[in-house]
């Protein structure tokens, strides 16, 4: 199954007052991951103009499963879940020492900053984001 | 329609290299928002031993429907979107300057920290949430 | 004695693990204060293209003399300690509830970001800072 | 010279507005590598009671000689500079591709949290330290 696998550090202080990873913490270790690929993306297929600076996320969704402590990184799975002419959707999985801790998902909209309004993916981008297409 | 308002202050080190609100600090300004909401349950209903350290996030949705930059504070209002008996969901919408920004919708599962499983709400946390319930 | 006073508000999420306002966190605290005056005297005084982008850091001390818990917000009471040629040292105490927790001091050098090298303060800057400068 | 380094990962969300890293993340980073070493103190020494819960921080230099960018790890390098009866120093520098980025300085304070006061390093606390003791 074709998935961009990043391992993000969990700093200490990304934990709570309850001695866990914050919720919001989770979103940005998540960020870490995306961006990480877009830069892959902006460096080895000529993308910077468009994945660095010109992609909005439209919606999050993150489902906690288990709480996350500091310690060892986490490691993060990516996939593209759905390619539409618009938008495209980014699947996460988050595991803690092997075992599935969370879940998420970010709709990313091509923008085009300047003119201030969405815009298609280009054929760039499309062949850069195939091979982590997983589908059904 | 009963709803809690909370207004948020946006820091300058929220901003992100774009300029704008970071995403992830959304998540954090709606946290404000409910853990202000619960800290008036606990003071104000004797909640301190179940709101305070007793429910944890099952799950967080996010839509982002502009960007939010650095300046006013922004008004969230919240409320209960539905009411079942071992979670309630809290529904969230974020304006900056009058304007809708974002949506935000958090699954909260009561939860026994020291036994370690979820359990149903109290009588006393329902009624503490009933008057902010929307339905329909 | 001229002071520049600001109110800060403190997140649940700037606890650490051990539920005390993280160390690291009160530079951001101080930060938002410097931030709010640099921006009044861009509003006030035309500073805008000077205070805005063309001061930078050079070193930060910070003092901690009691923890600080989540709660009310912090008061962060600012003025200018010393004005030189180029550079300025804005100095701060912060007070919960009224009692003194932290004090800091930040180095500003007045910087040409497009030149890229240190500038000398413009005289509408030391007219801008001298209300708050105290001596001796 | 004796030295404890560590490699800090920079977030991309740690850039501020101006695209770099923010002031205070610094602290964050520096925070990271000392906590990494109390950590090997903690299992390596058998400290955990004593440097995981008990030290405390009373004071932070930080100075910022050139801006960090989003990229690789920084560099961390520290040592001890001073090891009194009831305090210690620990002393770090940062480096950003092989140049030093800032340097800073911790003074930290061995605490009993339960009777709420200072201590003195225990004889272990001490055996621990020495090794990274620079002296001159």
């Amino acid at each position: 199954m074709p998935t961009f696998t990043y391992d993000a550090v969990v700093r200490w202080s990304d934990m709570d007052a309850y001695g866990h990873l914050n919720n919001a913490r989770f979103l940005t270790l998540y960020e870490e991951a995306r961006v990480a690929l877009f830069f892959i993306g902006a460096r080895d297929h000529g993308l910077e103009g468009s994945f660095e600076e010109g992609i909005i996320i439209s919606r999050h969704e993150i489902d906690y499963l288990r709480p996350v402590d500091y310690g060892d990184p986490v490691r993060i799975e990516m996939w593209i879940e759905e390619m539409k002419a618009a938008s495209f959707t980014v699947a996460y999985q988050m595991f803690d020492e092997g075992v599935l801790a969370s879940r998420a998902r970010s709709v990313c909209v091509p923008f085009n900053l300047e003119a201030g309004f969405p815009r298609r993916l280009s054929q760039a981008e499309r062949d850069f984001l195939e091979p982590y297409l997983r589908t059904g």
